[in-house]
């Protein structure tokens, strides 16, 4: 959207009633080997591999997300993870999901790649769809999505031949490091990859946030055995099936 | 920042000391013949090359700003313009300042592209100062720049051989277009340049909005005589003196 | 706490530096089988005999919670499930933990009954502790508990005899409503226990809800085979566990 | 409205249209007899009698409150005493009353036993309805009732055979301490009750609190001549002069 | 403040440490006879008389306060009442202290001329004190003000020879007239004063407000009998009895 | 307003349709010459003259403004200073703006005194009118009015008849002295003027503010050759000129 002109963008909202994809990432600690970035990196991409099956429009990314959390991310304590407070990045998405509305878009996806941002993502498009109600807006549809929820069990398999250890500790693990070879190759530093054990935290958190818990490279598991091909996998399924999903969801696009 | 590691990241911030530029801008019209980004791009790109010019650090950039303005940017009422409330900028500019703070940076400079944008970020250095002093800090600086306060008589009259209409008409006019050209010409529809004479504003606003009393292009004065090497001249000075101001602000980058 | 005066509390405080347990809940639609307020129950029972095995305090629960989604307790469009925003979760906690701070507690507990509220909890007790770090004070240490991620493989094993579903099912089934059995039996309707089968939801979220993913009952997986044997079991291990991982966090106690 | 469930409920709004009574009070110092819950366990025991009396339902209570006011409830000073800021408590209301409005409730009593609140409130009902005009909803009425303007001067005589001291000292005094003597003896510290005169308070306030100007116990006057008999002369007053406040202002119930 | 320089200002802060008075009102229906401004009209005028006593300096006036109560002030639903959110008559003045509290200030009334604001002052004195907590600032105390506690019962007495009907009606009748009499005449309208009967208003509030429980006149009680004389004697007192109180507070004023 | 009465207001509302005046300002240091409420005494008095001109009702003024700025006040940093957050200044013109329409209001001006305050009063503009459509009201319109912008080339050269330095510099310059001469001659220490240079900013700001940068009397350029004449021409230029704008956007005043 950024890269177009609102002329071309009016037109096309207009003659195609297109769906709107806005990537919502992080600026987080990603291990010695991958970029800061990473977290809006992939689901740019993919939301711009996406666009292409059908048709939609990329809005500009959120380049920052919600604090990282240790069972998640590693935790918000690192040098570089640079985090909003969760009410500034729900009323950041309210406001920019009521002005596309505006413009006349009834089709959005929420495309997120940092899990932290989750509910506040969630409040975002209910806040913004209770006032979008007040002004009389009633017909705007929203998906939220995780790109990740669209791993199928046959992909997980050839990612880990020797079994998934979960999602829990997939944090600059194999999966986002073999997704970032495929993408963007220039930006991992492999001969980083630390070696570090995967972290094993305790059934609860607690604050302030205790270091010592996540693995000082911040990689809560090994991401030996990544590789562009598996990345390639996993970019191919998500942009197949959230095209599919969008497909099914708005009908004609 | 987005694209290097954290552990190079503070690498850097532990040994230069070195600025951290965030880029602030708008998804904003900018005629049939620019993009929407525009607001954005060019202070993401001067950052990029002042950065080049002093080691500095490029945050990722804000890609969304405050409403536009008919006098300042046509009006916030075209479609494709995409606006935040003021407070929510403020707050997401106060709680990245902040972050930045905690992981050690004392050396920050603000870099609008969107006029709009001011005052908001204003108040939001403002409340990250504050808070920062809460927490004991008190020895980050901040500069806050508008690129093109830094157009000197000289280029000015190169640019505009038959007089300068003024900054408050420039908006996806002779400047914005010639450093569009200049950056990312492929991104500019020259075709489509509008022939709307300039606007004539009355001296007060009107809300809502009046749409007559922007040009329908939502360009404000006429953009012919654009050129790259305009664009050139343009963005050149704005790297060399913005990269001055800055070496005399933080000695020692 | 609420039950005692307030120089019993201080006495305690300044003698025991006792554990401050926060029960946090929902009002919530739970089936026709279990009361609204199950999520506020469960965790306040928990809480009480948890403080019973580590001379905690329970403080007064808060018995409104996050909007309720599909894929996590159904919806927040059911009759009866009453939400709040969730700034206005957040900053409660907040307040309430600045409180306690001031009276001269240094050891909170969060014991969370309902998944929507996670993030808005976790923003709170940030939140409170940046505004405790204003006032001097770095000692606080904050447990946050979601009590089900302290069921171990075999009682999970005893619980689900025929293998267990996964948590992202579990509202108002089979672990709910066993400990409510156990707990609070005159307030649980076993002869309205509906026969819907499992909820089966997309890998994604759609706004406005879908009322038709929910099954109309409200229950996303069939309760049948709960039992008070099943909730005591359930019960006892996450007061045991809990217990012990309090006395690991706060030593002394 | 916590123990029902929500089909009850739901079919309890469509056909009787009751009133929902919200009861509001505060975790506070109230003497070295009186629980710290005193100003929600009076409220909630008062709207379960009325809620008999009229076929209401009675929302969970709100277990805190504003700030404690020396020439009100002594102070917030105390330790015990655990408030929420004012703005928290307005939203919290204002969330609570919208989604009632939502179930298809349109008649709400907000019941409050902490003077301090009674603002704050008045506030997040009128945001509430404020928020409910804009969904278009016109018919909700809500009462807002503090007990004690419910008190007959004939019962304060009978209350205070010596003569009234006036509502401003009544904090963990005569009214309070024989209400609880009458509704939950069992958490009365009879043996504690102070023997400090009535505070006697300068005509103005003074920022932050001065301790001095409360006596040390927290209580305002002495509660000497308190009984559980004089706590049902009370409670049985405000429990049928309310109930007919009900029948008056909501016809049919 | 307003009408004198900072260089002025500035010496008197530094060489006397005086208190400064901040007026509060409202701008609010008083009946058909006395200026919409009598809230801040009257407390304004007792401000510039109290600093001449005690050489204060008076601040400019907050014109505007919280919305009108039908038992305090008639109801908000008034032609010209116009009020605003508490939020924002709590953080406003919450701004304004603090300021002062930068420039060297450490004594400080509020003077309220208008009962609603009451709470929201507490707060915003309270949300003002604990941010200047945070920036190290301990030692700033303020009074807060209601001028018509400082009646005494002489006065009153002379002021209603028949007997006080009590503060709960006294809006628009004999003591703000009577005052408004003697400070502004040629504001009063003395041939408009209505005849309506007082208000006889139920011990509870109904929302939306319930525009027939008070007078269409807007008055609560008759205010013949009024007199500049009367006004006096209540002037007097207050700018004497304040004085005094800010005597004792603040020693050697 | 607040010198009328509410029926008299509720009757020139009913039949004229007036303009409502809203004069902003500040309470802002203005060198050791000109009083601090400069900025609100000066559009005050405009816009009684203007109401004057045009029957227009003037509304009371907003004492206090946005934190000042060096390149615009002088900066912040100076006793006697006091500014409001930005949020709170545009949410307190949303308050007063939707209570005004309430009344029936649909004609409506700002008058800005103060440039600081120029994007939070658009922002509260904003606000209002997005909450006033929520409530079905579209047809207020409002101006926001900078009186200088009225300033025509011939006054600037009768009252800089060696040139205009141009509106940066004009703060406690001549200017604003030549209309406090006019204005209110007692509240002017001519004999103060301090014979500073024009202030010299570089193109950029610095946070926190460097004093340095502002001359030590806080006057932005010297204001020798204001007299009470240059004032006259300038008022009564601003109030014809504005007088004549608002004829022309609400016909029939």
């Amino acid at each position: 959207m950024a890269e177009i002109t609102w002329t071309e963008y009016q037109h096309r909202i207009k003659e195609e009633s297109p769906v709107v994809l806005i990537p919502v990432g992080a600026l987080e600690q990603h291990g010695p080997h991958l970029p800061m970035g990473t977290d809006h990196l992939i689901p740019t991409a993919i939301s711009r591999l996406v666009a292409e099956e059908v048709a939609a429009i990329v809005a500009p990314p959120f380049n920052y997300g919600y604090k990282s959390q240790p069972r998640m991310g590693g935790g918000n304590h690192f040098c570089g993870t640079t985090s909003l407070d969760g009410h500034t990045l729900s009323i950041m998405l309210r406001d920019v999901i009521k002005e596309f509305a505006r413009h006349g878009v009834r089709r959005i996806a929420v495309m997120d790649g940092h899990y932290e941002n989750m509910m506040f993502l969630i409040e975002g498009i209910d806040l913004a769809l209770r006032e979008l109600r007040y002004e009389g807006i009633h017909d705007l549809k929203i998906l939220r999505i995780e790109y990740w929820d669209f791993t199928s069990n046959e992909t997980l398999t050839k990612v880990f031949p020797d079994g998934f250890p979960g999602y829990a500790l997939e944090h600059a693990a194999v999966m986002e490091t073999s997704m970032s070879l495929y993408l963007h190759p220039h930006l991992v530093r492999l001969e980083k990859l630390p070696d570090d054990p995967p972290a094993d935290f305790p059934p609860y958190d607690v604050y302030p946030l205790n270091p010592a818990w996540t693995p000082a490279s911040g990689v809560l598991s090994p991401a030996h055995g990544a590789s562009a091909d598996k990345g390639k996998n996993l970019i191919d399924e998500y942009v197949q099936r959230i095209a599919t999903a969008l497909k099914d969801e708005f009908p004609g696009i």
